[in-house]
């Protein structure tokens, strides 16, 4: 099903950090025969040409398929709903789809009703990778080094597409790891999506109140952490809010009572049930900082 | 009113990162004639020592007030409170008392209340620095180069006295500004206890949910920036949560009303409010990134 890593030729449907990312890292490892770029402006895919990222590009999506063995839809969130539909005529058996976006559900919906039962040879994925910075300009080939890759399969998924794409992300030092779609999107929406949407209300209410126009010139190395992702891509993560919209509000609700609770122990001046949350939180925090250090020095030891 | 700065001795009352920060800060500088230190407990006081942060300690209140032209109050800031009742039987006309708590309403009441008529030489300041890391081990001389210390002159409070903190923070390369204490309260509800609290509050109903116990490993860089902060010091936190208590209620519900707009516009998946909160905080994040880049560049060129 799969051709030699040297040898296999992948098209990458949008070329952004992402896509772009992918592409120059195996092509700089070697593991790739060639890469196509396929988008609807020749802007970014002429910019990938030159940076290196891809071998070259076409605007015309039939040539692009017809050029690979294994294809990669790495535009927007919910553009990727629509180059799904556009994929579907152009479908052949020897080969792999998969994709990048940050949230599975909406895809797996798309593709059922698509195609009624979704094709063995789609396999979902998504890279936990990425910066407030986007674009092609951004690509590297480092990017996905020991971060881990969802891996979502369907049941009707075939294991030797999966492997394929396992042996993709791998290739470029990424760790996969398998889970369901269900399961997947409302991980990231705790992790990931709740967190975008509560630096973005909170940025968003103070630079809207007119009495407080200068109150960032007060703020220090705590907002500045906090508020970072506060400056990723508003297209992205509009996409992804509407995407994952029922596991997001449902994440939102969870905080929103744990904020509400907190706001009554401040309001009735309950030291204690503060205490116990922010040692709780702490605890916790601190615990996630030494896997993220263990990360880094496995990391470190393989360089 | 004041010693010349080589001459000048200074007494920190509760030895952690900011108190011994400031003390090592004017030693390394040779701006000050002598520091004591002064605590409930020896251990971290002794540590000082060894560290060169001050140059010698008391467990006497009174003695460390007598040797001292300049009396910062460095403890937890609910402590804060407590020192300025134990230190008003030790004021004298030629001393000046200033403090460095995160919350300065507080303090105002209570040396309303202990006084009537505040001191004119009790001068409230709050320099904006620090980190997750706490205590005297974590102290160093730049901690405040270009870093804001807003000073919170009462009615009462003497210009000269105002001066003589101001330099003293000036000493260490720290940008001094004045605002009244209620305005300090509210900008800082909203830069920085608000987000400690949105920090803590996300950390904690994460790590209490049992079904997603593993859910920090699926966390990616945006994730850790944002919750950093849930790392800091929960008796701090606990107390900057009881001594702001009204003006961080009104930032929460601020807060609140922001997130309940966005929850109100996913849910009705309505693309244009999302994109439109999206844009605006990217835009506002994107200026604070600006102003802290300048910021940046003009503490380089000073070195």
């Amino acid at each position: 099903m799969t051709a030699p890593a040297h040898t296999r030729r992948l098209a990458i449907l949008g070329l952004g950090l992402i896509g772009g990312s992918l592409a120059v890292g195996l092509r700089q490892r070697g593991l790739v025969g060639e890469v196509i770029g396929w988008g609807r402006r020749a802007a970014s895919l002429e910019r990938g040409v030159e940076l290196g990222v891809i071998d070259r590009y076409t605007l015309d999506l039939k040539e692009a398929v017809a050029a690979a063995d294994i294809v990669v839809i790495a535009t927007p969130t919910l553009i990727a709903e629509q180059v799904l539909a556009e994929l579907k005529p152009l479908w052949r058996d020897d080969l792999i789809v998969t994709d990048v976006a940050s949230v599975k559900g909406n895809l797996e919906r798309a593709a059922r009703q698509l195609f009624g039962t979704p094709p063995a040879s789609l396999v979902l994925a998504h890279p936990i990778a990425g910066s407030e910075k986007s674009g092609v300009e951004a690509a590297h080939a480092e990017l996905f080094v020991s971060h881990r890759v969802i891996i979502t399969p369907l049941p009707e998924t075939a294991p030797a597409a999966v492997e394929a794409v396992t042996a993709l992300w791998r290739d470029v030092d990424a760790e996969v790891v398998e889970m369901s779609v269900e399961r997947h999107d409302t991980v990231l929406a705790a992790t990931s999506h709740l967190p975008h949407a509560l630096a973005y209300v909170l940025v968003d209410s103070l630079a809207g109140d007119p009495a407080q126009r200068d109150i960032f010139r007060f703020a220090a190395g705590g907002f500045r952490d906090f508020t970072r992702i506060a400056s990723s891509d508003p297209t992205m993560w509009h996409d992804i809010s509407l995407a994952n919209r029922d596991a997001l509000l449902l994440a939102i609700d969870q905080f929103s009572a744990g904020l509400k609770a907190l706001r009554e122990s401040i309001d009735r001046r309950d030291g204690p049930a503060i205490m116990a949350t922010f040692e709780r939180a702490k605890e916790a925090r601190d615990q996630f900082a030494v896997m993220l250090e263990r990360q880094r020095a496995a990391t470190t030891s393989q360089e």
